[in-house]
Parts: structure tokens; C-alpha cells; sequence
């Protein structure tokens, strides 16, 4: 009988090719699928929260496998899962959960941060971890522009045009909030889910507010008419500035 | 003639073989006299205010070079180097200075930092930037066995055994500072110089307080009769955990 794990795993996306398996093996999932692998000598399948893309780092990832054996405690899953993980991934929290538990389906909403760099130098430790843009953004602006997220709206205007459209493109967004310390201006949204490239798209037409480069009003009219063709080019924020910080149930 | 320019350099240590120039050219130096290189096709000396190692940052290094030309801004001569360094190397402030100025010889003091990461898993994004030490230190004990450390002393048993002893071995602390946020523990200190692996072995004294496994007054007893030879090993926290903080002028 398989007994169901549900753990916390935080990792720096910039070594590897994303959270979703693939055939290079260069993916968390992946990674975390070789540490239990390796521990339990089967193979055992990791369903994550969500994905994330190359790049992007999660402060706390939320997991779930089925493991053959309980002969484990919660804190010699993590010793054991983090011996066969590179430092880049460490598995930070892990329990015995029902079989009703589902990373993915029980998920409430998830949580994000997106961090600029608003200075005329990146520092190196900053490299990979933040949004570098050098002209000053207009700090005010992007504020006042970024209480239109809040609520229910359909975010179609907001995700990434892959193969298929997805079919259900209505969200709703808690909180956006922008704080700024020194040079680093973050922006923390909490909704109850995230179309693909979503947080990227809506960070990148912030900082089009914050440029001076949008009209007043663009991001209310791309929520309000997501259907239509925007003839101006939409601006998608780079991985490295994009934390998972957490996902709730 | 030659015109001497000062600038402020911050670096990942991570990627590199530390600040000295070498065989293999992948330092600090190196890359920064590959740059001043490449802008003025000239071959240009690159004078740092001290040598940092492998795996060392820098918040802000100091450094002088003899330019052949003052055809560039300060703020040109920022750009035009950044452009031809790593992310990871950065400068982040020039200008020109009198050729009585001297990187290394005028300096009056540095600053650093020490970070511990005290909690059971090391984040990913802190590795290579903090010592990871799982167990609980006793922090009140490393503050309390800390204050010995400020003023003038022999620390000829904290530093390293190159191949030749170091001539002079008394330096001075002006402060030493631990301060804890979370699970980071920060040690700064700043002093007139440092000798090699002066800050590390400083850092490591105290975390052996801290684990208990260092008798009362060792630190006491080790700057007091520093040519003793000392039958326990010395601890020395590791490179990634080290930053140049500031060069006093």
C-alpha cells in the first residue's frame, strides 16, 4: 500500500529547465524523482503544485508523491530526500498526508513575487535573481495603475499564447501589492490561480505603466476587452525575477 | 601621460579563482584587466585594495588603474567596463583621482561580513552565500566571547600558515558586530587590515563557542600567546560565506 507524502521544496531555477519533467532530465520534478528513486529504489511519481518555467525560483514549492513505505519519518524523508538533491533544490518541510490530499487539485491559490532591480547598475549577487532595468520607473504610477488586477476578472489578455488557448482564463487576484526598498521594488499578487506566463505578463504591463510607455487605463481596457487584438506589444517580465513564494490550501 | 582612475568593484566570488591575477586567468583581476584591455587597447594594471579568495564576494571592493586617456566620464568608463564584464563582476563607481592615490597603500581599514545560515536545510539561494550550520548556536555566548576580539593584538594565531609567516601580525579591530535575523547570523567586523584568512578563522573561534566546543577564554588565550603552538584545530568558515563589505579611505 502506497501512503501519500505531501512536502515543501524550495530550489534556485536558474540551473535548470523548469519544474515540468522532460526528456533532458534537467527539471525539478525530475531531480526530485531521482531522490526518491534513490531512496526507495522504485519509482515514484512527483505531482507538483504547479509549474514553473526555467528561470523562475520557489521559496516554497508544494509536492506530493505516493511512497512504498512509511519506514520513514517526516524529518528522515527530508535528510534523505536532500542527500540525493543538488544544493540548488532542498526539500524543506514533508508530511504523512490522506490519499485525498492533492498538491495540484487541493491547491486554494499560490502566491508570487516578482523582483525589479531599478538601478543603474545589477549588482553581481543579484544576477539571475531580479528584473535589471535602469531608468528610474515611476514608482507612483505603477501603483495607482495596479489596483485594476484586484478581483475577479478574465485574464486572457494576461497569459502566454501557447499551442491550444486555455479554456478557462477567469481568475481572481487577492492582493497586488508594491513595495519598494532601496533599489528593489517587489510586487507581491496572490490569487487563486495563475494562467501560463501570467505574473510575468502582469509585472511586464506595470513596468510599461511605470515607463511612461502605456496610456493611462491600458491594463483596465486588456482586462476588459481580453479578446481583442492589442496591436501594442506586450511586455513579458524575465524568469529570473519571479519567485513561487508559496501555495495554499 | 597616464591618468589614474579609482573605481568600487562588486563581485560574486562564486564563479571565479578569487581576486589575484593568475596562470589560468579566471580572477577578479584578470577579467577586470581584460576589460580596461578591451576599452583602451592598451595593456592596463589593475591595483585592488586587497586580495579576495576563490569564492569571496565583494559588496565593494576598491581598486586603482593607470587609463592612457581621459577621453571617457567616469560614468562612460562604468558602462564601457561593464559592457565588457561577466554579470557576476560589476563596477559600480569611478572617477579620477590624484596618482598619490593608491588602491592598497591608502587604504585605513576594511569592512566585512561573515553570514551563517543556523537552521536545519540551507535555502538555495543561499548556498554558496552563508556556512551552513544545522545545529543551534549559542549566540549570547559568540556575542559575549566576540568583544575580546576589538582593539590592538597579535593575531599571528589567526592567520593562515602560508609558506612564509607574515612579518607583522598585529592589527587592530574597531568593532565586531553579530547580529541575528531569522535563521542568518551576521558577524561585520572592521579593522585597520587583515591578515589571510583572518576573518575566517575569527569566524571560526566563535562558531566553536558557539557549539560549545571551544573552553572559556580561548579566543583570549589564542591573541594573548599567539606563538604558542595550539594543540586544537582551528576551525576556518568557509569562502562563501565572506564579503567585502567597504575599503575606508
Amino acid at each position: 500500500m502506497a501512503h501519500r507524502l505531501r512536502f515543501v521544496v524550495a530550489y534556485d531555477g536558474g540551473p535548470f529547465s523548469g519544474w515540468q519533467s522532460q526528456a533532458g532530465g534537467n527539471t525539478i520534478q525530475d531531480l526530485l524523482e531521482k531522490a526518491f528513486a534513490h531512496v526507495t529504489r522504485t519509482q515514484v511519481r512527483v505531482h507538483g503544485a504547479g509549474r514553473t518555467d526555467a528561470g523562475v525560483h520557489a521559496l516554497a514549492q508544494s509536492a506530493h508523491a505516493d511512497v512504498p513505505t512509511r519506514a520513514l519519518t517526516c524529518d528522515e524523508w527530508i535528510g534523505a530526500l536532500n542527500d540525493s538533491l543538488p544544493p540548488a533544490i532542498r526539500v524543506t518541510r514533508s508530511r504523512y498526508v490522506s490519499p485525498r490530499f492533492h498538491a495540484r487539485f487541493s491547491a486554494k491559490g499560490k502566491v508570487y513575487r516578482y523582483r525589479i532591480w531599478n538601478d543603474r547598475v545589477l549588482p553581481p549577487l543579484e544576477h539571475g535573481r531580479a528584473w535589471h532595468l535602469a531608468r528610474p520607473l515611476d514608482l507612483e504610477r505603477m501603483k495607482a495603475e495596479s489596483s485594476v488586477f484586484v478581483g475577479r476578472h478574465d485574464f486572457a489578455g494576461f497569459a502566454a499564447n501557447r499551442g491550444t488557448p486555455p479554456q478557462e482564463t477567469v481568475r481572481t487576484i487577492h492582493s497586488l501589492q508594491i513595495r519598494s526598498t532601496g533599489a528593489c521594488i517587489q510586487v507581491e499578487v496572490s490569487g487563486d490561480g495563475f494562467l501560463y506566463k501570467m505574473v510575468r505578463l502582469m509585472v511586464g504591463a506595470l513596468v510599461r505603466c511605470g515607463q511612461g510607455r502605456a496610456p493611462a487605463g491600458e491594463i483596465r481596457a486588456r482586462l476588459e476587452t481580453p479578446l481583442h487584438a492589442f496591436p501594442r506589444a506586450r511586455l513579458v517580465a524575465p524568469a529570473g525575477g519571479l519567485y513561487l513564494v508559496r501555495v495554499r490550501y
